[in-house]
């Protein structure tokens, strides 16, 4: 049966988690954001928000997530070849990980983008033959040590070597 | 600049979405799913809700988009052999398609999924070599036809060869 | 497996569903509500607003529920013997019936006496010996008939003799 | 006038609250739930998804509520006679109970239920003659004393006889 | 007694409403808005998505209002001498008129325009000498007529002179 | 490009907001305001709990503000000549300010009680020749002291003469 597990006994550290994930796209349509050509608006601006409004509800979009007072959201979108990349790094000072946030942040920019660019990307018969949200994965984590007396800015031991900028 | 386009002078009518994704994962957690092994609970049962909570949230994760009366959310997920898929069926009848709530419903079910199995993806580090969400597709779409006198119920003319069950 | 049942099927009409429930009190409590010597406020005004939010967000609440178009929230409070009775009267012109938007109504309304009134409610240890949400029913509901032509404001035929006010 | 009491002044302390209640039910009903023959699909299943979702969801319920970050949301469904008990285990470590939460929980998931069950619980006319959540009470809470230096994972002092697991 | 007031009996005719506000600010901060030079980043852009969210979020905001399904939401914001003007355009096609949704996604605007400059707005002991958000009025409101036969695209009857563009 | 900025460095202290605003209606509809005469109920109770879930929801009508676990929220409206004034007093032990809260708390005030008075501003033409949401301002922040030992309740420097009662 499922639960909202217990977090309680985690003392509360730095976090970190940074995820990314990719829209494939036509070329057409990457050319007419690059132009700022898309008729609902500036794709990567409103898709950045979206991605950092889908982190902050993360709980309320994976049921046994832990609400988390996330002190920073950043989520950045960059042209490929064929599509669209966007990431997402999370912080928070708390007992549990903020992965979850990261993808949530990724899942919505992404979402995002392929509402703006629809009517591009849509065949004759109202299909996506060539639209794909794909690769979405957590590059890294990082997480700190609990502080002994100052909860706040603790020195934070890498988990992995990190991707961040 | 950004906006919610106007649908007010397209007719309501028959509309459905199917999408589906995947979420690649380690044989290990695919057996610890099957046998109902995991710490969080029952995986499939846990992310379909999830994915119909998703697509219902549409309009709130999705900056642009419309709120739609959806009158029906289908969410399947199944075992594949290096993952599991994800299934959304949307219908409506409204005035503008429901791809991205299939979409977001398919997103919404694999972060649960991701979420559940979090203890046994990651490594030693708390990362995760193996784990991605990947080809999140809209499989087909269908349109009705706007019926002269009655609203509801009118024949459906599939846009393409339908794959839904 | 959950899904969120097709109901594009069904015709649109009056639907009307009344829900009521009771929290019992102490008569301590009760005189305090009456006097409106109760911390936090008027204790029967927040709760109809509480009510009548509930009643609206029951689609993100209750999972399986569609989003429906209300037409109406009514919820009302009254002081009984041992307790407070809390009605809530919803009405939509929709595909499905809103009893469950109605019941939503009343145990929000009636979780918010409780959270008001905890304070007196609670004994030296924290715990509420007297203080239960009960009897939450679902008292009458109506259904109109397709009209042929126009769609509102149909002739309803009472499903059942009606208690409504 | 209504307001959101000030509670910046009591410490941050392990917090418990286990709430329960019951929905009654025809027998029919309760067979098809056992047998797994509930049309919208496991019943007791989603009820406790709906559950830990509405628990989380309190402060948006109860409009006097603070937000609270739970530690852990558990909630459990069981057969009795006459119907299904759902009981519902919150913590915190915060200043300010969880009952509102757990409660919110116990109500979330019989509405849960109720909504999957409705179609073999109406009678002819649409109403429903046996059907009524009932007896929602808090059975324990408990409450740990602040902890000098370190804050998380303090000893827990019972308030009452718990009946936790 | 608060209640959301019955409006099945009014016919679904085209629904607009214009509405806008503003935000004074110090003549630096619109310097830094213009040069695109804000930290948190492109105020307008930010502060259109925020509107527009506002405007669907209506029901939820107010807690009086009907949930209403609109059909375009279009927000602008405009640089004025003394400040950022912001307007938001709001269809349905709904028994009721949408001024509320408007007003909403002018606040929502303003609102997150504030968020954004608050650390030049700020003066050194962390008040706000001159920011303010002022004039929130609905500019002008249209009214369709209901349509015999068809429900949308009914002809506008213009209920005073437009300022919509 | 927007982002939700880090606050991860600044400790936890005391911080309290007092914003207010006005609404500017007709003297026949703050005569019925204050007599109890309006249709949909007792107008500064509704504006008083609207605003006190406005200020709870700022994370989500605000995209780039913080979750921020308020420790207070204190809505207060009262007559003037010429319309009402709405108060939010919003209190958290946190490491971001709360004027954002406070001011969602005093447009959600004003957003209601125009809801509620709708009908008697209106003019035979549907529009709002007086009504205006006007002087939101924030009227005084105040920033306790990071707590050496203990983090709770530290002692409040008031960073400017404040105006709360």
């Amino acid at each position: 049966m499922a639960r909202m597990v217990y977090i309680g006994g985690k003392p509360s550290v730095e976090r970190r988690a940074l995820a990314s994930g990719r829209i494939i796209l036509k070329r057409e349509t990457l050319d007419a954001i690059r132009k700022g050509d898309i008729k609902k608006g500036d794709v990567l601006q409103a898709a950045q928000l979206a991605g950092i409004q889908a982190a902050k509800r993360c709980p309320d979009i994976v049921p046994l997530c832990h609400p988390v007072p996330l002190t920073s959201v950043d989520v950045s979108l960059e042209h490929e070849d064929d599509g669209i990349r966007a990431s997402c790094d999370v912080r928070a000072d708390y007992r549990t990980g903020v992965e979850m946030e990261a993808l949530c942040g990724v899942a919505g920019a992404l979402l995002c983008v392929w509402d703006m660019v629809k009517y591009i990307e849509k065949d004759a018969t109202g299909n996506y033959p060539s639209a794909a949200i794909t690769d979405i994965r957590v590059l890294s984590k990082e997480k700190g040590e609990p502080a002994p007396g100052k909860r706040a800015g603790g020195k934070m031991a890498a988990s992995r070597k990190s991707k961040m900028r």
